[in-house]
């Protein structure tokens, strides 16, 4: 079954607001092996969203319309499906009665204007989905050739209510037996091409799963997707080769698993019973926030220095008057001094720093993007490297997160 | 002119990613008077993405491609253009070029692979835009009857970097006449319903500009809305509304430029050469990371102390034994002692100190959302504040920062 997803409404057009439901709806889709491949967005007019569900009916046995089902002269979805199905619009009694109880309910103290009654109208044929939340109902409307066309409103919540109520049943069993499944293995200290290269052999003589490449600061996405007739199956399918893609990266793969990063740290600080101090510069507190950003943290995660200027790295750190005068801030020296300086001022069991330059402006002497990092542990373990991040201010200081994560992550599984 | 936008990449249509590209051109274009008719979301694959390209040429003036212009075997957008507008690729030299400086500055020790260089691939006769943050240039490609196809690459700061620097002064050219502008009023220490309240005989007599709230964690935005036939006449409708706007709110308004609550404090800080060190628990982070967001906040942003347990909150900003086990971390004392620290540790004009339960759990004996707040300040202006904040920890978090910066804000506004 192939399914297309429509979303109605100016505001998408406008980018007043994010077209979420469609998000939404392909992962759903996804999950029960509906194929979505085509998402389509139009504003408030009737002849448009006629046009569009037409063209979706040419390439997709399902066209999914979300909004414009509401009561104002705008919410025209209704009359643009009756257009492009060559079905009429009857008023529904059971929808109108429906529609004035709630409304009574709702708002004991209005009458109700008569244009909500539109909401009643079904095109001829048609099965409605009754609102839960809401008072506009969805429609699942035949078409030509076993077809259809379904509709629902586009708040989140009401659209959500019938697709996990009523449509996703109905989509699954057409769908037949089916799934596609997803994995997600991460990796960083690698570029995007060089794991497309160690990756290529295998995947030319693999169509399922298929693979996709998804690259962003100091780090690479490697999506394995599977179709199967079950979720089972499919699982089957990428496994092995889910097992051979982290063979060939080795030590680059963080997780198989689709987690973050500071996750993977913080199950291994958990595991290893060890605590983790922070001296940042030019991430300013984003290395801490990722370090406390899982509920529990605090069992692993003592603090961080966010020390901005040099001054502040001398007196909370004790970063020496010598390596600010002579090696600058940007440096090694300074890099080990202010993980060792976090250890100690935290009293944790091991720490790692970052320094360097965010960008755009260089800084003491260091060009945009350039950044060294140390780690300094109880056990007398130390490191440190520098390197170029590309990019803005954000790049750069996202690379800089990876990287001191990473190190982190390195050490942790050598411990 | 009329526009529209097509997402290229699967992950998308499987709802792993959302489409936000599409969002934020939307908003862009509508605000240079150009329209957007239509979305289009389609997979990586050339055949679908080139049907893609042409149904948007026999609609639109313009398509706009974001995404799949990467150096992997996915990425097919230069194909799908080359196929739907009867153009050959041709690698340009140029673009080879700078493909390999950029990598071999980025990486110094690594060989490029090849197929980086499929980024030089050009369809003949079309433009290129030079990347400046990555390495996929973008392209402006002629299309039949004086209509162009233009793609970018998926990477929001990359395809961000590529509108504001070419593709707007582009599209605007070519729509001549007719602007949107939109001006957004913030404000902080009142509630939605209050800010509606206050304006809703103001608006009841004005309908252009229009005007829409949008209430998020500790924060209130009115956004007003007008349309004319120049940006100008635009601009001074919304003008006297704004005005009256603001009077009506009175302190709670920071801005009416749309600047984010740390701008505007940055801004204070600078212009009375004042400088600020935080003491955060709860935020983990975040209160630095928007104290140090601007560019240049080295001239009043020292530091942050990132205090996660009760024992550093001892042992990095003093808070003494007595409060700790008497009144608990989450206490006027502690958050009062917490700022006081911090002023002294980092020897800063100005402290805001956050300390609280961010949730889901309670922490030490207070409840998911309460939250203290203190400030001190070298004139011996003190100050102490506890709120309980409503939603998850994000939300709380978010409360939280927004308050310690709010109150920084009062008091720069008083000094």
């Amino acid at each position: 079954v192939r399914a297309e997803v429509i979303g109605v409404g100016t505001e998408i057009l406008l980018g007043q607001i994010a077209n979420s439901n469609a998000q939404w709806i392909g992962q759903r889709l996804a999950e029960i092996g509906v194929d979505v491949l085509h998402h389509q967005a139009v504003g408030d007019n009737e002849e448009r969203i006629a046009d569009a569900i037409r063209h979706g009916l040419s390439r997709s046995d399902v066209v999914i319309l979300t909004g414009g089902l509401g009561p104002t002269q705008d919410d025209i979805t209704r009359e643009a499906i009756a257009a492009a199905t060559g079905r009429s619009l009857v008023r529904h009694p059971e929808i109108e009665d429906l529609i004035r109880e709630k409304f009574a309910r709702l708002r004991r103290n209005t009458a109700m204007p008569e244009t909500n009654l539109k909401q009643g109208d079904v095109p001829e044929g048609a099965t409605y989905i009754a609102p839960d939340r809401g008072t506009a109902p969805g429609l699942l409307v035949p078409a030509d050739g076993s077809r259809w066309v379904i509709a629902v409103p586009g708040v989140p919540a009401e659209m959500k209510e019938m697709f996990t109520g009523t449509i996703l049943d109905f989509l699954g069993e057409r769908a037949g037996a089916g799934a596609i499944v997803s994995r997600v293995i991460r990796c960083t200290g690698i570029a995007e091409s060089a794991v497309s290269e160690l990756l290529d052999e295998l995947f030319h003589a693999t169509t399922n799963p298929t693979v996709a490449y998804l690259a962003s600061s100091g780090e690479v996405k490697v999506r394995l997707t599977a179709k199967a007739a079950t979720r089972d199956e499919a699982g089957s399918l990428i496994q092995p080769v889910a097992d051979e893609v982290q063979r060939l990266l080795g030590r680059h793969v963080f997780t198989t698993n689709d987690e973050e990063l500071e996750q993977v740290v913080g199950r291994l600080l958990k595991a290893r019973q060890l605590s983790v101090a922070a001296a940042e510069s030019l991430t300013g507190g984003s290395l801490a926030l990722r370090l406390s950003s899982a509920p529990g943290a605090s069992s692993y995660f003592v603090g961080s220095a966010v020390t901005y200027t040099a001054e502040a790295k001398h007196r909370v750190l004790g970063v020496s008057r010598e390596t600010i005068e002579g090696a600058g801030v940007v440096s090694e020296a300074c890099a080990r001094e202010m993980a060792a300086g976090a250890r100690r001022a935290f009293g944790a069991d091991v720490a790692v720093s970052l320094t360097g330059a965010a960008g755009p402006e260089p800084h003491d002497g260091a060009p945009p993007g350039e950044v060294w990092l140390a780690l300094d542990a109880a056990d007398g373990v130390t490191h440190a490297r520098s390197f170029r991040a590309p990019g803005d201010r954000g790049m750069v200081r996202r690379w800089a997160e990876q990287a001191a994560l990473d190190t982190l992550r390195r050490y942790l599984e050598d411990v």
